[in-house]
């Protein structure tokens, strides 16, 4: 409610309202910046001031995999995230022309080509092509091609969409090493990737230009930033921003909602998956500090 | 087949194929009455005759909880339906006009507003705020606004959903009061919010009045409840409605198809949950009785 | 890569790019013989050249029904491709014309039929209703009307999907007792009813020559069947086509992937369900041979 009542709404105007932005020339057609990357600076706030989850880190600071404990549905969801980008960024020409046509094609080649590269570039680096970097690897492309989609050729839009695939790849565990943990790879995804369509708009579209792009990311990224660790501290000190160490290990299904998401299955005892036996000594020692 | 073959074609026409509620001039666009709480009387008829489910009342009469097995299957059916309510409501346009975008808009943001206040709602009176009440609160805001979304207002459309979102938080535990073992709340949406949402025609739409609405829901819902008593009990006569109860226990999927649902996944002892040993009771005398 | 790069696009000219069966006058609008029968031969061919999995034939050469474990998964990935077939079919008209209306509305008739029709089949054959059989007899009906989806009246769309929805339910046992270890009975699918469907059309399209059909279906299918055994050998001699049996087992999630598909889930000990403890016997001889 903060951030889009009172930050997004003052950086959109710099961005679409014809703000001070806008008027410099700076190129963000459908959001890189202003939806994705605005997002993804104050989810990488709210994560570093949240801190990781219990388990996330061993002794020795090292990350540990959290596995997500149904890939069908992780699947699922990033299809269903890429047929909403058809109404998100051929949406946004707001009216029912030609481009609208141009722009869904331009969307549909860099989430694939972004997809493609997730897969090869994470089958090279861990010697497996892992599933969420392939999903990451789709969102990473289609959050590039969302600033540009409607100035780019289809050769450019597989590439913006194909460099995004690859740079999630590196990123998420770039973010996992400075220990911001973040468990679906949003930052690496909305902000990193934002940036990355942002500045994409200023290499490939005719007449942007590419330093003024980097100031609307800058400018943006720093508004947000300021924003939302006013907003995050403020959360913190009032109502709260972590549930208790108890409630982290049953889940929040049960403690946010009051059922579980999975009545009747069977769980491992130790919920954190194979990583769990030593795990459960973090989470004791999380619930004897509360 | 004996409701949509006999019964409903009936009401079917008295609405919308000239019949002596539309010479009435009943207000009912795309079917609020004539689909939602058609099915909805049609519904509890069925549930009361079939009775609950062993375990659904304790030795008290008491309601028990008997929660969903895959929170995140309810979640997308809801999603799902809440889609597929574009084809329905601007699709009984019954042409490719500029209505149907208007229509669209009123039923997404009754939609949106029931989801809300079920959210508000269902916090407020139960401290949580429970899922399932969330999904039913949006499905609820699309029954709503079936009546007259070709025909309300922006502000309108979002107070017939916000209204119907309220209304299915305190409808479905009083069903359960009634002792009619109504699973997913299917008769609180279809029926309750149905006859609000036809109701909400007499109060908003420019002509319409409310004592004709009155009298469309008081007549279609006698005429159905009729007809469906009978054919419920000509089913129950004949063909039979309930299953075994080692059936019931054992799950429909086996009993039904000669499948399960989930192969190779372990269940709890007693698929019923947390609230299973007790129920267990109930089943036992349930498979003594047969 | 092989087939879409070498042999697909060699019998997609002679159907769509002027070759010499569209010289004939072999219709074929969609894909039935182009895309579902030509993926279905290579299907085959596979599936041969790979073997049946460890566990599938008992020592008898029985097939033993390794059930899917996620059958809200299978029945939503039913509904996702027949949505989708809304793109392909009316899609390859490459035009936003009335025809596009008229071949949604057979594709539709199709699927519901060939649904409709596999229900009642699976039922008089099996004495219950198989799940994976109305699936699959909707993606029968949806393959079948391909071919012939711009070209056929209503009715005869209701009896191609039906008669396909009947053929599948039959299909499949067939290719099991033939040693073709099929999961998801795709080649029932895809190719006997694009068999189907591609005859169809010389049965109910004016001006169409069955004769010509069955030679198009026959000249593609030798075609597609010797393209592909070349590949499936040379890629069984170079990079192998089949897992270790450990692997096989322990699941391809884990050896392809690297992660479980539902971490924190228990499974059950033996993962192929209810035949689980005689199939251990091969799974151990698997184990052995390797």
């Amino acid at each position: 409610m903060l951030i889009t009542g009172i930050s997004y709404p003052i950086t959109g105007h710099w961005i679409w309202g014809g703000g001070w932005l806008a008027e410099m020339g700076f190129g963000d057609f459908a959001g890189s910046t202003a939806v994705h990357s605005v997002g993804g600076w104050a989810a990488l706030v709210g994560a570093y001031i949240l801190g990781p989850r219990m388990g996330k880190y061993d002794e020795d600071g090292q990350p540990r995999a959290i596995p997500g404990h149904n890939m069908g549905f992780a699947t699922l969801g990033c299809l269903i995230l890429w047929i909403g980008w058809f109404g998100f960024n051929p949406g946004s020409e707001l009216a029912a022309n030609e481009n609208v046509a141009y722009i869904a094609v331009t969307t549909n080649l860099a989430a694939a080509a972004g997809g493609a590269t997730a897969t090869i570039t994470s089958w090279l680096k861990d010697s497996k092509p892992d599933l969420s970097m392939i999903i990451n690897g789709v969102l990473a492309g289609l959050v590039g091609i969302t600033a540009g989609c409607n100035g780019v050729s289809y050769l450019e839009s597989v590439i913006i969409g194909g460099v995004a695939g690859i740079i999630v790849v590196f990123s998420v565990p770039l973010f996992d090493k400075l220990k911001v943990d973040d468990p679906v790879g949003a930052t690496s995804v909305h902000l990193v990737c934002g940036i990355w369509g942002t500045l994409a708009v200023g290499i490939f579209v005719e007449g942007a230009n590419i330093l003024t792009q980097a100031i609307g990311v800058i400018s943006v990224g720093l508004f947000t930033v300021i924003m939302s660790t006013i907003f995050w501290l403020a959360l913190k000190a009032t109502m709260g921003i972590r549930v208790h160490a108890e409630q982290e290990f049953e889940g929040l299904d049960i403690a946010e909602h009051g059922m579980e998401a999975y009545t009747g299955f069977m769980k491992e005892p130790d919920a954190l998956g194979t990583t769990g036996m030593a795990n459960r000594m973090d989470i004791d020692r999380g619930l004897q500090k509360h």
